[in-house]
Formats: structure tokens, C-alpha cells, sequence
């Protein structure tokens, strides 16, 4: 009996001590013991020299399974240091539809040398799937599968599936097709377990099926399997021929996939395909500033809508304050005609900031992407985020400021109280955003660590305490300029 | 060949005709040629009494697979009609886990009707999954499997499991225990397929085998489904005696059942089980308040941050307006000082509360609960929840206000000023939330009409809208008391 819930960092002590010893027969012996998803997510703790070595000396069948449960930048690193023989040899061993999942990670150059190692048959395979699109059943569905000829008698199938059956990933649904390879029907490993060897495969068959089209979405896929209650799909191309199988643990990261796209959109963040830790700060900075900047310039909506309502209830310069002094305004003026409109930019914004980032961790943590442990990294990674975000944020505001006061006031308000305005939102707009990020990061991960769900953590209770935060660092930095700047 | 993708409405119109005509064979045989799920869904289309006799005439074999498909109403309709004779007969076919799914969700009178009519065996199994903590690997597993014994010939096992085969829920894979039910390993049916009749069990099993405990949380369950790419697992108990399996398709609605948790949570949404169309009105609300109180309440931070830097700016009765007339407060202080710190409590209130409805619209949409065509059914129902949530959040408020308004002024203040600034505020808020929440509503089934991803429309963009339309109805609500009322 395999070992099970192990902890990965013990594992690749032991497995490094054993390395050291050169113990190669103890070391082959000792990974029989482990999974290979454990396996690899132990010696993804070693550093990448060990982990080269190890992978080295393994049997190739070990390293075919281990080898899709590894990080792309491991993988890419494993690839780059192998020959084209070796190569071959691996990714001989490898299902095709992993194949697939691998290259669409990885970079060109690197996807280039693999395939240039494959047989012509694979790259030809391989290439005919990655052409589907992304979501796609076609992008998902497996090749390698036995289907039936319709004719065959259940001896003549049993053979096939015998001869076929390590290189076939669904062995308990058979499909069956005429001579033009036309889907016609589906077999079960049990019934032909229990017919008679000179049965006909047509005679046996059910030819009541659920299938689905390469261009079927992998949502609708997925709601097929959950629907029918299926374990193994038949995919059919625009002639109607068989050309791949889809099984339900498959289905299983779809529906991840699709939950986590909907949960990031809705805390507007543009989905990325990646794990959190395997995003660039780059990549997640994009997938941030789109919306945060859209939102930033719809909130001149409630602005002005504050603006609008200032005139209307007749609050100006001089109903608003009768101190005006030298700099022709007053601090009682400052706060309620300058900065209380602006208050709904920043409380939109950091909101938006905060949730974002909480969103980001709570379900990164309900993936098991990342851990409390993660933490420096995490803070680390949206410090830069978030500082990134603050000073474009910050850039299109001051245009924005330009723009609003320029149509609002017609140029018609004192330069001093523009730019006043503009520094005072910039620089707490900019303390507040990374700010937001930082607790907004944080949260969820203490909730974990004191095993309170970390998604009560996220959404609105998060915002309400960014709000008063950000309300705080607003009229606090206006206050500040109000006495030492001006 | 049975047919996909069929319209329920036309399906059910069809079936409807054929039982008008009395045409038992043709309905019979127009059965054979759809799914179970599909049939569900297009006889749910039917008025109550219609579904009764449709049902009636149905071969036991196929209501016992169409029954589990249909909502909890029907479902206890159904049950309410029937003799215990004919219940016996219907829940003798349908499968242990299936059975206790149902159970779950049916009232306590009709649970015990069923109880009463199934055999006593099938009763303690019932109990036996019953009393397993919801959401932990007991609750989901199933007990309709076959298991092997150790010291079987192939030959014997084949024997049972060619006898046990219409019982058991997973055919591939076979479990293996000794003479005390300790679980010792696993064989695929392949194995047993290509394995000599006279061979021990104990020689081909495979003693590798990833397995729980019946106590194991279902997420857990999931995530070793995900990791080792397991189809089925075994549930052993806490004297490790196998007693029961876990099937990937039951794996499905666990990641669906907890991303929608997540999902709800995150948006302040206390978890229900039910889908959007089964939760009562009343349910809905408590899911629902609990957040929405918690926040407003909250939003006093924020207010009262507002309220100390007037105090610190200086922005007072006397600085803020000259004007002062008969009733001792102008248009402009009110606004500026009265008005202004509640705008938080607004606009966070109402955010909240749209936030919510999006997002179980969204989450409901892609789960395929609800569809565009149900707009009148889903504004009805978001009405009548926002109406009470509206009513309660305004009492609650009314206290706080009071509150805040004793303990921040000291009693201090204008008797008129305060019941102004609360009846502008009660009015506003409630008017708002209705508001947000029927937008919350509109907008992504709009979406989904319209082919744009819902989950757009949810979340910040929402967020921002809402805002500027309750600053707008709590300023324009301000004005219009102003100058009506007082």
C-alpha cells in the first residue's frame, strides 16, 4: 500500500539523503512507496540541480508519470537540459492529451524541441489538438482510446482491447464506429466481459449515446457529464466522425477552471490561465488595471452626480466658509467643496483594489495554490502588484483631474485649489491602493491560519474596512498638505 | 439512438398530446427514446396533476430513474400521492446514495413515509448515511457496491459480481477486504478480465490504493480525486473497515456545491443548499441579512471617521452656512455637514445588497438553475426579498441613528435636524436597496440574453452604477424633504 498524506518536505529530505548516498537501488525502491503527484510535489522543494539528478536516475515510466504533476518552469528547466533521444523516449510514454495540456504551457522554443523529438504520427496527433481552441472539447479530448469496428465479434474486440490496453486511457467504455469511422454505438467492458466471444460487437452495443463536437465549450461539456450522469464522451468532428474521447476526470479541472474565471470577472480581474505563483507580476498587473481604471473613471459619474447636487443645494465658496484668509480658502472649505467629492474615487478604487487581491488568495488557497506559509512571497509579489497599479492609477488620475475640472468649472477655479486637490488624491490614492492589496492579501491568509474560512474574510466586510481606512489616509494627507504645504 | 439537446417545453407539449390520446404504447415508446434527466425536466413543464398520471403509467424502472431528477416539490407531490406499496416498489430501485440525497432535501413527514415503506435492511443502511455530518465523505458516499474477498479464485468473484452487477453502482473497480471487512486492495475489472479463472484475488489485487475516512470533509474527498486521477474511492470507517465508495460523478457536484459557497460567501451571502428557484422568499432574506446588517452597521466607522475630520477641518454649523433662516439649518449645511457622512452608509448598503442578488443571478446562470426567460419569476421574487430587507434595514437603522446621534452630539443637536436627516436616509435606503437589487437582478440576465459573459455585469461595474444612482436618489430624497416637508 502506497503512502498517503505525506508532507512534501519531508519526503525530499529523505529522498535527497538517499540521493547523496548514491543509493540507487534504495532510491527506486522508495519511490514505489509514493504517488506520483506526491512525488513530484516533493521534489519541487529540492533545488532544481537535485531535482535534475533525481528525475535522472529514474526508471522512464516513473518520470512519464511524475513529469505532467511538475510546475512549467520545472518542466522547461527538465526539457532544456534532456537530448532530443530522451525527450522522445519520455514523451513516448506520456498520453497525448497531457502532452497537450504541457505544450500549451510552455514557451514556443521550448514546445519547438519537443515536438521536433516526437514521431511524425504524434506531432501530427498533437498538433491537429492544439489547433482547437482554448475551451473547446476538441482542446480537451483525449486520442488515445480503442474504438470498435461494428463487425468484430466480442473475441476480435477482446484481442484489440488486450493488445491496445496501455496505450488506451479509458478502458471501461468502448465506442463503436462503422468502416467510415462513424460513431454508432458504445460498449461497455462488462458487457463484453459477459457475452459470448462470437457475438457480434452490434448485436451487444447500446446504440443510445451522448456526444458532443469539437466545438462544443467545455462548460457545455461539463454540464453533459453532470446532466447524464456519464463517465466517458464521445467527440465527433463536423463529418461526424469519432475523433477523440473526453472522461470525467477531465471534467474535474474544467469545472475549476470555469468556476475560478467566473469568481475572478466578477471581482474584476481579467482571467488568467496560470496559478498564482506561475503569473508574473506583468501578467497580473494587466489582468488588474483594466478594470480598476475603468472603474476609477466611472466613479467621476458619482462625482459629478455629488458636484451636480453641491450646486443644487447651493453649497459654494462663500456659503461654505466666511474664514477665508490669505490663500483665498479656507480649510472648512477645503473639506466640504473640494475633497468630499473626490471620497467616492478613492473608496471605489481601493475597494475594488482590496477585493481583487482577496479574491485572487481565497481561491488560490481553495485550489491549494498557495498557504499560509506563502505569505513573505505572497505580500512580496503584490507589493510590486500593487505599487505597478498605484502609479498608473495615479498617472491617468491627475489627466482625469485635468479633464473633470476643466468641463466641470470651465477653467473657471483657482489653480491652487487644483493642484491641491490633484496632490492630495494622488498621493493617498497611492498609500491607499497598496495598502488595500496588502490587506486584502492578508486577510484570507490569517483566516486560514486560524482556521476561519478565509472567504468570509474577502468581499464586503473587507470593503467596509478599506473604506474607513482609505477615509482616513484621504482626509488625513489633505490635512497634512493643507497645514505644512501650503 | 436517443435524442440531445431538446427543447423540455416542446418535449413536454409532445408527451402531454400522446396522454391526452391515451395512447399508452406510443408514450411508452416515445419514453425510450430520451434521458432520464431530459424527461424530468420536460415533465416538470407539466401542470402538478399531469406529472401524477404521466408517471403513473410509467414502467417502475423508469420512474426509479427518472424521480431523482425532478425538484424537491415535485418530488414530494409525488410521494404524497403514493401508497406505501408503490413507494416500496419505487425506492427499491433507485440507489442507497440517491435515495439519501433525496431524503436530505424532502420535510420530515414525507421522509418518514418513505422510511416506513422500505424494507428494514434498506432503512438502517438509509439511517446509517443519514447520521454522517453534511458535507463530510460518509454523507456522499454510496453503499451499493460489490466488494471482493481476499482469498476468492478470479472465478468466484466473477460470479458474485456477474450476480451483484444490477445492484452495484461501480462496476471497474472492486474493492478488497478480508474475512473482517479490513480493506486490503483494489482490482479493475480489466484485471479480472485478463486474469486465469483459478487465480487468487489476493495475487492480482493491487495493494496501492488511495482511500478516506467516512469523517474526511468532501473538499479533501475532492481534491484526492484531483491529485491521483481516481475514479473511484474507497471509504473506510473508524476501525478501518470499508464501508462504502465515492464515485467521481458525486465528485462533480461537491466542487460545484463548494465553489458556490465560496462564491456566495465572498459576496456576503450566508450559504444556502437549494438552488436560486427552491429557496423560499423567507430563506433568502436570512441568507441574505445577516451581511447586509453586519455592514451597515459597520459603515458607522467610516461615518464617524467623516464626522471627526469636519470637526478637525472645521467645518461647523457656523462656517459652513451664513445663511441661516427661520428654521435655524440652510439647504447648504445640510447638505455639507447633515447629509454628506451619511452617503457612506448608502452607498456601501446598496452595493452590498446589488453585489448579492448579482451574483447568485450569475453563479444560478452558469450552473444552469436559471435562464433569461425566468426574468419576471426572478424580479418578482428579488421584489419581494428586497422589500423586507429594505423594511428591516431601515428599523435597524432608524436605532443606530439614534444612537450615533446621542453618543457623537452628546444629545447636542436639533431635534429637527435629526429626524430630517433619518427620514431622508430611512426613504433613501430603501428606495435604493430595492433598486440595487433589482438591477443586481436585470443586469446579467440581461447579459446572458445578450451573449456577453454575466459575470461582467456583476461585481465592480455593478458596484459603481449602484453608486452613482443612490447618491443621486439619497441627495434628490434630501432636497425634496427640504423643501416639502420642512
Amino acid at each position: 500500500m502506497k503512502e498517503q498524506n505525506i508532507v512534501p518536505e519531508q519526503l525530499a529530505e529523505r529522498l535527497n539523503e538517499i540521493l547523496k548516498a548514491d543509493d540507487i537501488i534504495l532510491y527506486r525502491e522508495t519511490l514505489k512507496n509514493y504517488y506520483p503527484a506526491d512525488l513530484a510535489e516533493a521534489l519541487s522543494c529540492l533545488p532544481l540541480e537535485r531535482i535534475i539528478i533525481a528525475l535522472r536516475i529514474m526508471p522512464t515510466e516513473d518520470l512519464a508519470e511524475i513529469f505532467p504533476h511538475f510546475n512549467n518552469e520545472i518542466q522547461e528547466e527538465i526539457i532544456e537540459s534532456y537530448t532530443s533521444v530522451e525527450i522522445k523516449e519520455l514523451f513516448d510514454q506520456i498520453f497525448t492529451d497531457d502532452i497537450v495540456e504541457i505544450l500549451e504551457e510552455l514557451p514556443s522554443n521550448i514546445v519547438e524541441k519537443i515536438l521536433r523529438a516526437t514521431t511524425p504520427e504524434s506531432r501530427l496527433l498533437i498538433n491537429s489538438i492544439l489547433k482547437y481552441n482554448v475551451n473547446t472539447a476538441g482542446s480537451i479530448m483525449s486520442v488515445d482510446y480503442t474504438s470498435l469496428k461494428i463487425n468484430w465479434t466480442v473475441k476480435e474486440a477482446i484481442n484489440i482491447i488486450k493488445k491496445e490496453r496501455d496505450e488506451a486511457e479509458e478502458v471501461h467504455y468502448f465506442f463503436v464506429v462503422d468502416d467510415l469511422n462513424n460513431l454508432k454505438g458504445v460498449v461497455e467492458l462488462k458487457t463484453l466481459f459477459f457475452s459470448k466471444n462470437e457475438a457480434l460487437i452490434e448485436d451487444i452495443m447500446d446504440d443510445r449515446y451522448i456526444y458532443a463536437n469539437t466545438k462544443t465549450d467545455q462548460e457545455e461539456v461539463a454540464n453533459m457529464f453532470k446532466k447524464y450522469d456519464i463517465t466517458t464522451l464521445p467527440i465527433i468532428n463536423s463529418q461526424n466522425k469519432l475523433v477523440g474521447i473526453i472522461t470525467v476526470d477531465d471534467i474535474l479541472d474544467v469545472l475549476e477552471e470555469e468556476a475560478t474565471e467566473d469568481i475572478h470577472i466578477m471581482a474584476g480581474i481579467n482571467p488568467t490561465e496560470d496559478e498564482y505563483f506561475k503569473t508574473s507580476v506583468f501578467k497580473m498587473v494587466k489582468s488588474r488595471i483594466i478594470w480598476l481604471l475603468l472603474l476609477m473613471v466611472s466613479a467621476t459619474i458619482t462625482q459629478v452626480i455629488i458636484l451636480v447636487f453641491m450646486n443644487l443645494y447651493g453649497v459654494t465658496k462663500e456659503t461654505a466658509s466666511f474664514d477665508i484668509g490669505n490663500n483665498n480658502f479656507s480649510i472648512s472649505y477645503v473639506m466640504a467643496i473640494l475633497l468630499t467629492p473626490l471620497l467616492t474615487v478613492i473608496s471605489g478604487t481601493t475597494g475594488n483594489a482590496s477585493n481583487q487581491s482577496s479574491t485572487m488568495i481565497v481561491r488560490a488557497l481553495s485550489l491549494k495554490e498557495v498557504e499560509p506559509k506563502d505569505y513573505w512571497r505572497i505580500l512580496w509579489k503584490e507589493l510590486r502588484v500593487s505599487t505597478t497599479l498605484g502609479l498608473i492609477l495615479v498617472a491617468i488620475n491627475f489627466v482625469r483631474m485635468i479633464a473633470i475640472y476643466a468641463v466641470e468649472f470651465k477653467g473657471n477655479i483657482n489653480q491652487r485649489e487644483l493642484w491641491y486637490a490633484i496632490a492630495t488624491l494622488s498621493i493617498s490614492m497611492f498609500l491607499a491602493i497598496v495598502f488595500s492589496k496588502v490587506i486584502g492579501a492578508t486577510f484570507p491568509l490569517l483566516a486560514q491560519k486560524m482556521k476561519i474560512d478565509p472567504a468570509i474574510t474577502a468581499g464586503p466586510l473587507l470593503t467596509t474596512i478599506i473604506d474607513a481606512i482609505s477615509t482616513a489616509i484621504f482626509f488625513g494627507i489633505g490635512m497634512i498638505f493643507f497645514f505644512v504645504v501650503l
